[in-house]
């Protein structure tokens, strides 16, 4: 692939940038979406495309747009007691417009918190369902006095449309590799700013390079949004021969991939391949079709060779879906943990052809070509050498440098240059 | 299936039958097993079927009938002190009749005793070696004194023939499943007086359901029963296509499933689906060509869907094939737990169809037929909003609904009620 | 098989056969591996092969041919420092002549030792390569002192010819058995003097019975030689149907078994069968293409069906190419024990069919036969019936003996007794 990235200095512009996109709040449509791919677009020049409310997508139709500029409680008093703009969370996801005065007990019906979790305010949704809330912490909650409050959320359920952002790199072919995440969430760091973040930053440096390749980038709303994009791009998915949902990339947890619907896709054995030699504590997770996007790529009507990759999956980690998935959970050395692993996964891709050993019957010698130490009967051969007798021997055409290095237990970078130099020597011919 | 058993209850009914049967001498011909038969009329409509004696069935023949009023063994003081009226274990099954003075060195070479467990009576059998003897404990046989004794056996061994019993319960298809259990053991509880009685509820039970499958419940002597029924019914074996050997499902032993011979079949995976998820102790074994009427239904010339349910298997626990088998060992919770596992099993079988999603491009939306919650964001879907994207993802036609079972980790009626749903919304249809 | 081997005095003649070879030089040519397989010959009528100097093989050419008569190195007082008639191990092998005076300084250069097995002599070869060395214990090497020295080696490399050894014994058909060895170490008894012996008194005995395959056996060079014998015999390799490379089978380590690069050959069921069922430890390998002739006959071209057969693996062991792995190493006990093993390998190959049941509806009544305990009911069955049931069951044409044997988890050759006697009856045919 080429050009050295400094995989450190890129995280902390990773880090800032989802410092800068913390505050805003996002939802499914709105102009939150649209300021967060403003942002992006600053780095690589994503396309904004804008689905009108009403459009029918396979099952769904593209909802009303949502906008919202302020809500607050305030009680008797005129005390704001709860109030959006010191955290977007506040306010249900999706909220109706309320301006009115209604007693403790009428308020409580609208009010969101997690008893367990008694600091934190949740992170709640109502997009299919019209109605008004506030979400705040479970001790808030209790120090609620009886009393006549307040409740006025300045917000919008209007037609509009459905932003979503999209960035293409061409490559040497039109065989396209999708990378996608979710931009819907508001005030959270890990899930998905982080993601949003890596991708941006993943597209910015692979346009730099040479690309077997075509590479697609999806910035899109969770669930909707893919929908939405399957919906209008059926025609050309037949092009994607490999794919990756990135969510949650940026918490200490041990990375996760979660594999295809296919099982045993080349994404898998590749995103499996780096976590087993990534020298870390690692989780494969089986297919399951509840989670992030993959849930609608891996439908059996389009059943598409993308994974998953995570550091802590949803609903595993405590902050999950709170307040505390804030700036102070994510990490730059996360996310440049989590950069260094995509990059190794898409070296693979990039990489990870068949060859034709062009000497098949018996070893070619290679001694002759220098490319074999001279004196014999040492114990130890060197690793550059039992790398050329596996990628020899194996190379019938049937079996990938994947294969090979799976099979020799030897890293694929080697293997890979271990292919190259012996191609060099016409000895293998790609096929 | 529909109609609720009370299985508690009906396992006390079939404890009442093994009592009612135990007396009884049977064998592999004979009145004994006719008298058992009729027992099993009392509750449903068993036909009887006579196969003559002398009659092939493919390399065998069928065998002369056995017949069996009394028998003893008398010291010269005129006291028995082996008497058939007490245990008809006592008698080497099939022997021929007797009715001699002879010393005890002549005697012994008649006894069979087990000296490893001296205080009970084995079970012994001679069917197609014409001889006679006597079984009795090994205690027994150690106070044996030297005497002259009278030997008395009256039986009969004559051309008569083979008794067989069949039920069949018609279902919406002509396709079968097969439950078969063997009558030829004398007062034996466990082996299999327990299988028979079951069998009988079991088909009872059956009786008053709507089935998808016909069901044919046998009622035969082991080995050259399944043999004979084989050789009368060869033009119609294609029409099981799943079948059961039933036997020791009354011991408090862990419950067993040998996998038919093809070792993959439907029902194999039904039943391991059941005992994985019982929360009890099991065993699976490999199919093995020792056992019971297995044997000939996976014989490779018919290679059918057939496995064996059991307890504790034959030749495992210590009273296997001895007096010890007998009332005591068996008892109702132990029965009222077998039938449950039948019932799950044959539960999935009836109920294990195939679909496909009719949106399989991306998930359709639940949430406007009011099947999926409204507010979004929480940490736990409910598990029933899972079995619904399990089974939309899964219903690509190529997958069962125990496929989907396994595969999600839920229950087989989680996902069966789950596809119902579905169904009904038009979302599945059956394929 | 049939003729009786008496393994314990046979690994006796095997060590003879070692120790008479252990003082001769040889290497990849020359007259060292025609001393030694003439010594062979004295037990086998073994065909020398010459292949000429510059004689192109595959990607190879035969190279010069390589005497050596003297060589040492004497100081300034002319004593003999380094011998090469004490061990020749101390000649780097295929040294070029040289005769001269130089420095210590100078001399160093050319001098080969092991430091961390000080005591040891290491074995070297700088076949492709010409220059000279000698090699000597790394404690030798601390004592030299500053002092000219005289260094004399009396080689030769010169146009001359390659030998190998082959030896054939007809079977009933031209389907082959290859077992390969090589013979170009010189004084090391373990790699491959042990091969080399054993080789030639397995052929000595199966020469003497009559065989369903033909058997080649191969005494060749490592590597040079298995490429050449490949290059003159490519267009009969076809006819290899099974093969083993022998080596390093006469040390106390536990055995081992490569793999083919097939990895499922019958070759490589039936030497795991013999391990597994050995009642000692043992390992089995995958294949690697690092390793002995195993790396030419499963080269990508050829693929043959070929593993290798070892004790201790090259490189495992501590004496591994120094002047240790000599006849204190290798033991006749262990000798007998590999042959055993390559035996019971054979054994199995030989006799490994397939079968089709005559009756394969139902079992067929062996009582009748008199194969069959008359007295039923007793709970152990015994394990030549075991056999007869499973050998019937599995016998539809698809299972082999083999896989009988497996599945059964039976002795194989219970197993091929079985199926002689079911044979016999007409119960079943070969296929």
């Amino acid at each position: 692939m080429g050009i050295e990235i400094d995989v450190n200095s890129v995280s902390q512009e990773i880090y800032q940038l989802i410092s800068a996109l913390y505050p805003i709040c996002r939802s499914i449509t709105g102009d939150g979406v649209r300021k967060t791919l403003n942002f992006v677009q600053q780095h690589i020049s994503l396309a904004l495309h804008e689905v009108k409310t009403g459009t029918p997508v396979f099952d769904w139709t593209v909802p009303k747009e949502w906008n919202i500029r302020d809500a607050y409680i305030k009680n008797s008093r005129g005390e704001k007691i709860i109030d959006f703009q010191k955290l977007n969370l506040h306010v249900l996801n999706y909220s109706l417009p309320v301006n009115q005065k209604i007693q403790l007990e009428e308020l409580k019906k609208h009010l969101i918190s997690i008893p367990d979790k008694p600091d934190w305010v949740p992170y709640r949704t109502s997009y299919y369902k019209e109605t008004w809330g506030f979400c705040l912490s479970h001790n808030q909650l209790l120090q609620i006095q009886d009393d006549e409050y307040e409740v006025y959320i300045d917000s919008t359920l209007e037609d509009g449309s459905l932003t979503y952002g999209e960035y293409f790199i061409p490559g040497e072919t039109d065989e396209e590799v999708l990378i996608s995440c979710h931009t819907c969430h508001p005030s959270l760091a890990n899930d998905n700013l982080a993601g949003i973040a890596l991708t941006t930053f993943l597209a910015q440096y692979l346009s730099q390079l040479k690309l077997k390749y075509s590479y697609r980038f999806i910035f899109i709303p969770g669930t909707i949004g893919s929908i939405t994009w399957l919906a209008r791009n059926e025609a050309n998915v037949d092009k994607i021969k490999h794919g990756l949902v990135v969510t949650c990339i940026g918490d200490p947890g041990k990375s996760h991939y979660k594999k295809s619907r296919r099982g045993n896709a080349e994404i898998d054995k590749a995103a499996i391949h780096v976590l087993q030699r990534s020298g870390q504590d690692f989780v494969i997770q089986e297919f399951s079709p509840y989670g992030y996007d993959e849930r609608q790529y891996c439908s059996p009507g389009f059943n598409l060779p993308v994974g998953c990759f995570m550091r802590s999956p949803h609903g595993t980690y405590p902050q999950y879906h709170t307040s505390a998935d804030n700036l102070e959970l994510v990490k730059p050395e996360y996310l440049a943990d989590s950069l260094t692993k995509f990059l190794a996964v898409l070296n693979i891709i990039e990489n990870n052809k068949k060859y034709l050993n062009q000497n098949p019957k018996c070893e070619p010698m290679l001694g002759k070509r220098g490319l074999y130490s001279a004196i014999g009967g040492q114990t130890d051969t060197k690793k550059r050498e039992l790398a050329m007798l596996w990628v020899l021997n194996m190379s019938d055409g049937e079996s990938s440098l994947l294969d090979i290095a799976e099979k020799s237990d030897l890293e694929f970078d080697l293997i890979k240059e271990t292919a190259d130099t012996l191609q060099q020597f016409n000895l293998l011919k790609e096929c």
